[in-house]
């Protein structure tokens, strides 16, 4: 398949020009049809639009607390853990996140292949898929901190050499979002547009970057005609809800000083058709936590 | 009068016990009655019970554009300067606050003694006023800094020694509040107690703790206690609005990674039956800009 080799032409050139340049998106938003799986015309049609879905209550109250334990059980077990897919906050010992849950977790492994998160995704990209990434975050009460905006894909793309927009992403809400505890914030539409960003990767960037993200950062001028064309929306789902967006919608969320923490799984997925090639920095491939390959 | 010596009891003792402790409120919260000025008893009830109180259009789109002008004006003619009321962002040359408008600044100072405002606070306060502080805020867009939890009292009181709780703040807004830019969250009812921080002052506090504030800092379990109690309200106003808030209020405000910025005045006033004293730190007096005296 020409798709992984590395000799795929880069559709979405990132942190190589000086200047930020808008693409427009070659592919698809939506693969799949009303007959290929559980979501109507009303929600392949707004996913298409907007880029993203929530669903409010696709797991029950039951399951959302046997996650909660699980992802209680986690964090002490990895408590003082050096393994490197345990990744902490900036200047401190505490867990921000713990990746390829997927693989190193039952409860999660469950929750990954689950059929009302599976169904839906092919029906979106209209193919068999694989998970790229998995993780479990945590955002603590009083000091979380935020995440700036960024379009998952840029980094998917330069980094992990995933070639086309045919990904997504599905974020599990095991706390109740309030507008004040640094909800989920989603520039809707956003995801129709490919904006490159300035400056080159260093190496091993990914140390660094999934405690405070400095290359793959959207400029100001972009971000502010985004939000002019198209507004902010926010995930404010329950504990429960299920967040599905797309790899390029272009999100943040805000830091957290209230006592109400954030938990969350996310779990991202990638068309078979569209499996990971040599990433487009010309760098070394980073870890599989990261970005899973099966070759 | 007694409240302008030295020996004046400490009713609010604070950063002085290592552990936090919760004193009721001795002092009235509304010293006034609905004969004494334009707020009417629904009002004047709100504020008693949730210490604050928010108008939407007290200032007409005029008005705010006449402040808005002003307050660019004063970023630009204050962008080099080394005064001391102007304030920069922690670790850049932005400038996040230029205190004493109200005596340096026309426009500002016509707002001040505006007499939408002066009377509902006479009324509120039950006396003649004074202007403790004034100052007008800029809280950038993409890149806004939390600011944490915190009574204003508990620094007027122990920094300043402002003895009673018989003190409000007043902020209009220069821009339209949205959940997503970092608003003024409030803990309504919280201001009926007074939560003691723990830590002694350092010399000179101000100069950092007007960046980043590291004494007078609320402890974790109080914040949580109020907040399981009370619950948390923000101040969603647009540009115009006017909100009115008690000294002793638990406030603070999330980051605010979005493109809207938010600037606002804000002047506090003082009963002058309630005129400072010596600090109940036992340190040095603060600077006029911070606190005003007429002695």
């Amino acid at each position: 398949m020409s798709q992984t080799t590395s000799l795929e032409q880069d559709l979405y050139p990132s942190r190589i020009q000086d200047r930020p340049q808008w693409i427009p998106r070659h592919d698809p938003v939506v693969y799949g049809t009303v007959d290929d799986g559980p979501l109507d015309q009303g929600q392949l049609h707004f996913y298409e639009k907007n880029g993203y879905l929530l669903f409010e209550s696709l797991f029950s109250a039951g399951e959302v607390e046997r996650m909660r334990e699980a992802l209680r059980q986690a964090w002490n077990a990895y408590k003082t853990s050096d393994e490197d897919y345990v990744v902490r906050e900036p200047n401190s010992d505490t867990i921000r996140s713990i990746f390829r849950v997927h693989k190193n977790n039952p409860v999660f492994r469950e929750i990954a292949y689950d059929d009302r998160i599976v169904s839906r995704v092919r029906q979106i990209l209209g193919s068999d898929v694989m998970i790229h990434q998995s993780r479990i975050n945590y955002k603590s009460g009083f000091h979380g901190k935020e995440f700036y905006w960024h379009s998952d894909f840029e980094t998917w793309h330069v980094e992990d050499g995933m070639p086309r927009m045919r990904a997504l992403s599905v974020s599990i809400a095991l706390e109740d979002n309030y507008p004040f505890n640094g909800p989920l914030m989603l520039i809707p539409g956003s995801h129709h547009v490919f904006i490159s960003c300035v400056g080159k990767t260093p190496e091993a960037h990914y140390k660094t970057s999934l405690k405070k993200q400095m290359y793959g950062v959207p400029d100001e001028e972009s971000l502010r005609r985004l939000v002019q064309e198209h507004g902010i929306d926010t995930a404010l789902g329950n504990a429960g809800s299920v967040l599905f967006f797309d790899a390029n919608i272009m999100h943040g969320s805000n830091g957290n000083i209230t006592p109400f923490p954030r938990s969350n799984v996310f779990i991202v997925y990638n068309s078979v058709d569209n499996r990971l090639v040599q990433p487009f920095s010309g760098l070394e491939r980073r870890p599989v936590y990261l970005a899973e390959r099966d070759d």
